[in-house]
């Protein structure tokens, strides 16, 4: 069971254990920064599929089957499935779980999907719904640029504020806890469900300046309903703001809500890429996959491993549409933070 | 806290209660066999809105609104908000959420929306994760047919297995439960996840043919794990195969697992339009909005004056997207059922 503290944070006492965990991830992705990470990497972006919208889902489906694999389970043995992404009708999530076969709950969050499913599926297993259920979530960046911008062949330019969606995917499992944090093995203590926030960012090029001020209105929330400090967590994890939208996130928590991030925050979107790169992703990575790499690929490991022990995970969503800037609508955009632990 | 029996199905002990709901509707849809139980009707369709879009997003707002207003709630007073609709990337739900400022959380599964965020809705009071959660959808036929079929100008015909996406909303409040069903008052005593299932079908003009084999594998699987029979349910409500896919629904759950639903079923694609509009609408109602609207409508009412007591509400899901039809995919299909109960 768990129980509501504050404004709106919720206190996980089963504590569900993320018991294992894979990212996968295109060419570029697997020769940035988390290159040797990845459970799996697939050198042709169309991963052998005849339309990108396949090859995501297929990439959704890698993860989540990687997963499995690392947990030594079969489909049958997961109770619920959950995941989401940005294609039109999360179309690469339902044709991913299509091939497994679990009881499927389809989640809508745009980039905040990571955060968001695991938030579910530890719900799932508080509530005894579920003794074992299985997060994840992917981007495409053909498929995104596709839908959401030009197609490729037009060889449209990317303003500096814009970020790239990864090609990447990652997926948890999820299971009950011990009540306490265990030692290898990170654990979900803590939710935070976001509001939508729309400062009047109209601009689809610059999704940071749409996210940072969801992202702090969930971090603050956050701290001041666990009267906690920065300085409590060993790191705080947005995901994804990029650069322009993390030094707005900077600036807004500490005139809004008086908090210095100082040393202690980093944004996945910072986090995929060569920094040789930049001329290329621009402000940085975005898409589901973008955090699901990282945190699948990266940050759990090193919270099994001991390296990190509190990790306040938020992810960050604009929820605009394909359509919505067309006709001259902000972008409300949210962030759900999630308590990861480890002993 | 729940329990799981069978193989897929949830025993919710705490019984959340259902206890405020409003459906609202476009004129054709006020005017039909749901005539006199909207809370709100919208003669013009645009909804004073610019964009089908918008309009939609606006009837998902007052569908919640109304539901508010019934509660004597302020929207700060309800802890969490779970909506989808059809619209990419769930743009009806995250526009309407924005006014609402609850922490949101989207969901997607297409016409099974309805059914699927009341089940999620219960498992956040069955996990404590909520005290009280706003459960909603919507539909809106132009905003459908726009972005799934043709342009309203263009004219295009309709074949006689295509259904009419409805212009409605709904929304429920659930809250905790006494562990019992009440007197007056519906309240959510089992969910039933269902599996995607896709048997081929992959003409997009024929919903009902795609979605009853998930809806028979979720009827079928619900009996099984509660060994139960179709007389112990005043009803069994899907929502929504309309009239070609409750015919093979009745095969295909008589052939496969030797279930007779004889007098005990009903579509909710089959209960909100006028009969002598069947050359217009075809095989029936569909839309998230469809169901939302028979069961926050009249379902729900006529389980608080005890004229039903136990009604498993099946909501069936087509997880195609706009694309996947053109790319030779054929139709993954998602049923979620939930019984619902009330003395």
């Amino acid at each position: 069971m768990a129980e509501r503290i504050g404004l709106n944070t919720i206190i996980l006492h089963g504590k569900p254990k993320i018991s294992a965990y894979a990212a996968v991830g295109g060419s570029m992705e697997g020769d940035g920064q988390l290159k040797g990470k990845f459970a799996r990497i697939f050198d042709d972006d169309t991963l052998g599929q005849d339309s990108w919208e396949k090859a995501e889902s297929f990439l959704q489906q890698a993860a989540a089957q990687e997963t499995l694999n690392i947990a030594g389970l079969e489909p049958k043995e997961i109770d619920l499935h959950f995941a989401g992404d940005l294609l039109g009708q999360c179309s690469a999530s339902a044709f991913s779980a299509r091939s497994l076969s679990i009881p499927f709950v389809g989640l809508y969050g745009a980039c905040s999907t990571m955060a968001l499913s695991i938030a579910i599926a530890a719900m799932s297993l508080e509530s005894g719904f579920a003794q074992k259920a299985l997060a994840g979530t992917s981007s495409h960046y053909c498929a995104a640029e596709k839908q959401f911008r030009q197609p490729l062949e037009y060889g449209g330019q990317r303003p500096p504020t814009a970020q790239w969606t990864a090609t990447a995917a990652g997926a948890c499992l999820l299971e009950e806890g011990t009540g306490q944090p265990a030692a290898g093995v990170p654990c979900v203590s803590q939710v935070h469900f976001g509001k939508l926030v729309d400062l009047g960012v109209v601009d689809a090029n610059n999704m940071g300046a749409a996210m940072a001020p969801a992202a702090a209105d969930t971090i603050g929330g956050f701290l001041r309903d666990t009267q906690s400090i920065v300085g409590d967590y060993d790191l705080i994890l947005t995901g994804d703001l990029g650069s322009v939208g993390s030094d707005l996130l900077r600036q807004l928590l500490l005139n809004d809500w008086g908090v210095d991030l100082s040393d202690r925050h980093n944004d996945c979107g910072n986090m995929l890429y060569r920094a040789d790169e930049a001329n290329e992703i621009n402000a940085g990575a975005s898409g589901c996959g973008a955090s699901a790499a990282v945190l699948c690929g990266d940050i759990l490991s090193r919270m099994a491993r001991a390296e990190l022990k509190r990790v306040f995970f938020v992810g960050t969503g604009a929820l605009l549409s394909c359509v919505s800037p067309l006709q001259g609508e902000s972008i409300p955009a949210v962030a759900h933070g999630i308590l990861l632990e480890s002993r």
